[in-house]
């Protein structure tokens, strides 16, 4: 997620090179060929600027309110995850009866679940981002838990499994009572149906062909305009064709980043952190002594 | 789904070559009117196609929103049903109680529900597409449960009454207690919703009248733009009007595409594969050695 | 629901030849006063229908928009009729405890509640549609059942209460536990929810002034865009103005019938298409032998 | 809601007389400026009030989109009442077991609590309204109630409260179980959330300075386009400014009045023909013999 | 948020300064340029502004749209909390069982109760807007608790956590039954889910790219506008050019502050005001005899 203040220059620029480049390119090359072959240009008619800019515009409009959406859609499945995180620990603390249990089995089960919700937290934000899924993981679960979920394809479905046979477990020794059971198994529901969201909004790749015309139209119309532009305007056809250009291209540009919130980017939904808070948030439910510090912004932005 | 890289421009042109074929030979007619009866022909305002090409230009857009929604609940509903059966899964694999049954009837039937949910994603992946919904269940259910199903006109509601009545087997022995019974039935009541979503998106057709009219006027406004362009562009004319209707058509055409995702095409919702990832998933959370590959995207798509 | 395929002509023309009668004439009086006081017609300043063309433009295109959320609305509503009733039936055949009940009382009990669902489907398309709510019902309920509907002005109402004490019968029997009720109680909450969504849909007038605004301003337009044409155009003015008409009132006609769903019309939600699927549906879990075809399509529509 | 049909014009006039006179007054104005300082007045450039116009359109079509939904959201907080108060009634006679208590003892609380639920839906109407919320309670609930609820602030919720102490003393006397007593109250859960959000719709003002700035807009572009109508049109530019302008603050006022929708205005939410409703359907549920008549709209509206 | 009435035009205006003084500076720089160096100054092509200004306009409708959402789902979270606020109490008031604690037990803790939840209001409107979220939570809670709540860095949740203490409390005292106790704890969820929402809608920065480009964009936009009027219109320029640049920029402006709807400004959620709101409600519930009065609106808004 950039962070309100300090975007870099050479970050925004770094986006919109290319294309900036092909403009200035072939603004230059019709500023050429009006030297030389003025005569046989066609005039472009005053209206086909202006139909293809308002359509261009439009296009562009939706775009970027369904890349919104999709980013904003990733954004509140990581706040359920926060939510259901914090409800599963306040949930297990409230309904395991440490009587029917040896002496500190049951303190010793809530932590190990507790330990695990972090691990899958951590463990869903790397997955998602094509990063290894079990690094860091060994702070939180066992050895032996972890050689089990190393075997799985899906890690954190894996880390889940094991929340699921923990409350079976409990359930069997009379800690839980079925209804709480019950009660638990729906927080695990809604657990497994946000992983699958992220997994959704990560695997889906944005309408291929909608993305590709988008970009393609964006040429069409700075052609035509170029060469609206080239009787009237002259050499400053260039600067100003390349203002237009960046504009439009940015806004492509920040369309596009936002279509994929999971790709290890600066604009990624800032899963690392959200974790973090999630880990804080558990060891303060726990009574855990120790408490690491929320994650820090990077120069200008937070993963 | 379309992949992200290689889209064959010949799949493209594909699409819409019928269409750009008729706008050619439209604005060929209206340079043959021109030179013939030029002073006959009434001139166009100026802003007639300013108006009717902003017009359309809306409409377009709201229709692809439109059709971006539809593609996108879709997919919603497929990953729901991800969701669902790897919870069903997880729930049975925590609810069952082995020591209420004879020795290895729990591990039976739990792998048999496993197994059946397995074969209703490919079942209903295959019956959406208007595909054999009973190709490749052989190696899932057995024999007596695949003649049972065939009787039925809706394959995956049979497969899903079966789960239904193994919830009732498992009730009746003491495996299952009844709020766990409850609690299964609510996953089996969102994969029955989710299954109706899907015939629902399927089943209804997308307005009718809203898309032929959406195709009549992209028509009127290239026929009114073309009268307006022959005065002062001449034969350059045909393929400036070419260029614009291709893009107006391919924007056209990809909204279509998407407001229909099971309909056995490269832009369908990737049905098979999500299958595909369900049976790996519940394969390996039933603790089976042999688990299949993820499916490949084929060319430039995946199914 | 109008079907992808043959929608006559005279049916579209149909929907807006008083409108465009409308617009012939005062198209022909333009000219008739041209003729007579050109010079008296005030020169209509080249941006007002351009500005006004394209307000009403966003103004139909924002209405379509609204009218198509309408439509999906009240399809996902009987979307979800379909699933719930599936799940009412799957859910009786799987917590019934025939064991509890005299012999064939049970199988009688749940024959009745599954004949009465698909009564209830069947008459609550009807009494939206402003039809006899109790045609075709005695084949599926009692005659007793039928005169106490009878009695009730919300006939689909009735039926809901006859499932409702039905299930107090069969759980004062033991045939099912207050779990299970509850359960399918809350099956029963969501088919009233539904049934009470369609009803909204249904009564709930579109918002009057802003459907006529909009048929005002499109008017408004056409008489602005007239007076500009006359100077310029001439004669061809009639067919183009007549064209461009024809566009907007056919959109403008297309979003008033998606807004009313429940109409007896050709646009109508198919509510007796889907109210047969549900019939064959339940019939075939309840291992029936005798089961209806679908409904086949009339003409170019599915009812 | 108003009725299709029959609104008078001068209902329609009477909303824009003020804005429509000021528009006329300031156009008088420019023409008296122009006929004596004409050549002082600056030329308006032609682009400007194409730009303003498009930029306002769009203002005012967002606008729409958002109150229609707040107006569509606020019918369906009241569709949302009508189909719990329909469970609740339902629900209660299914689950109270009147062999638990002395005769007619359920039966009587049945009733109290059904008609208890008729005056909760009057009572909120009247209080969203800004009526007095007691005004026809007396006919439904018992003196000692009345003086309870009058102690309120909140008469709804003090309805609320009557029901919630009622289930109590249902569930102490044995007549309805736990778990039946769990879902009668989740019905209440719902209905205290609709409740809220009635009260979040009509206590939250639509963001003031969007409101403002959309109002000022509209002037700016009717002065603007004004001046630049002067030189052009001449005494026409009166009517045809008067026109559009009344185009443009219809729309608006129509906007405005469904952002507000429980203003005791004709375009209300019908909150007392819904709340009619229920008092039938809860009669007839309760099998009462005497019924009211639905409400009947008021000359071109339904409140 | 603003009141209807009564927003001071220095309140206003003290918004757009800068902007406004930056647009004054250029369009008078501009002016100067065209003094000296009107020759050299290139001709802007009609079509630019025109093309910007409209994609301008959609960009800022668009982004008006999306702040629009933000600000209603932020008020719709606090909505949910007034709602779950009281369910809470009615629920605790109507599960709890008085007879199964020492005399006075059950009373005590139901105040206890009801005192935490309006202190959690209290506490997360106050923790949200970055004010101390324990000022004035002496007045509800225990010094013991408030001890408790210090040490944790997240007030509320610490808050919920001794809510789900005392859940457990009762329960195992017998006043609540397990289905009661889990009853009230999916109530816990759902407060701990608005807190989750209210966080993660203050804390997601509103994409930074996207709101630095429409700033950027609207400069572009006056810069080009200026560029193309300075010919034409002369000294009259600059106020034209100051009054539509105001235009833009307050739009700008009012999207923005309801992107961020928890920031302790005249345009935030009225926080305060709800919490007062569920406070009164609370000590209704519970009998008090001293309730509050409801917050009073300050100057121009709500609080």
């Amino acid at each position: 997620m950039l962070i309100d203040t300090k975007i870099p220059y050479r970050y925004i620029f770094h986006q919109i090179k290319w294309d900036v480049a092909r403009v200035i390119l072939f603004s230059l090359l019709f500023q050429l060929l009006k030297t030389y072959v003025a005569s046989y240009l066609p005039p472009v008619p005053v209206q086909l600027p202006t139909i293809l800019g308002s359509f261009i515009s439009l296009l562009l409009a939706f775009n970027m309110n369904q890349s919104y959406d999709r980013w904003w859609e990733a954004r509140k499945v990581w706040g359920a995850i926060v939510n259901d995180s914090r409800s599963l620990v306040l949930q297990l603390r409230q309904f395991i009866d440490p009587r029917q249990m040896p002496a500190g089995e049951a303190a010793r089960l809530l932590r190990r679940l507790g330990h695990r919700q972090i691990a899958w937290c951590y463990s869903l934000g790397q997955s998602l981002r094509g990063q290894d899924a079990l690094a860091g993981l060994p702070q939180f679960i066992s050895p032996e838990e972890m050689a089990s979920v190393a075997e799985h394809r899906n890690k954190p479905l894996a880390l889940m499994q094991q929340h699921s046979d923990d409350l079976a477990t409990l359930t069997q020794a009379g800690a839980l009572n079925t209804f709480q059971q019950v009660q638990l198994d729906s927080t695990l529901v809604r657990l497994v149906a946000s992983m699958g969201q992220a997994e959704r909004i990560k695997s889906t790749v944005f309408p291929v062909t909608y993305r590709l015309f988008i970009h393609l139209f964006i040429y069409l119309f700075l052609i035509i305009l170029s060469l609206g532009l080239v009787e009237e305007v002259g050499l400053m056809e260039i600067p100003a064709l390349t203002i237009v250009a960046s504009a439009f291209f940015l806004l492509e540009k920040t369309a596009k980043f936002m279509q994929d919130p999971f790709n290890n980017k600066p604009t990624d939904t800032p899963v690392s952190a959200i974790a973090r808070t999630i880990d804080i948030n558990i060891r303060q439910l726990l009574h855990e002594p120790q408490v690491p510090e929320p994650r820090k912004a990077e120069e200008f932005y937070l993963m």
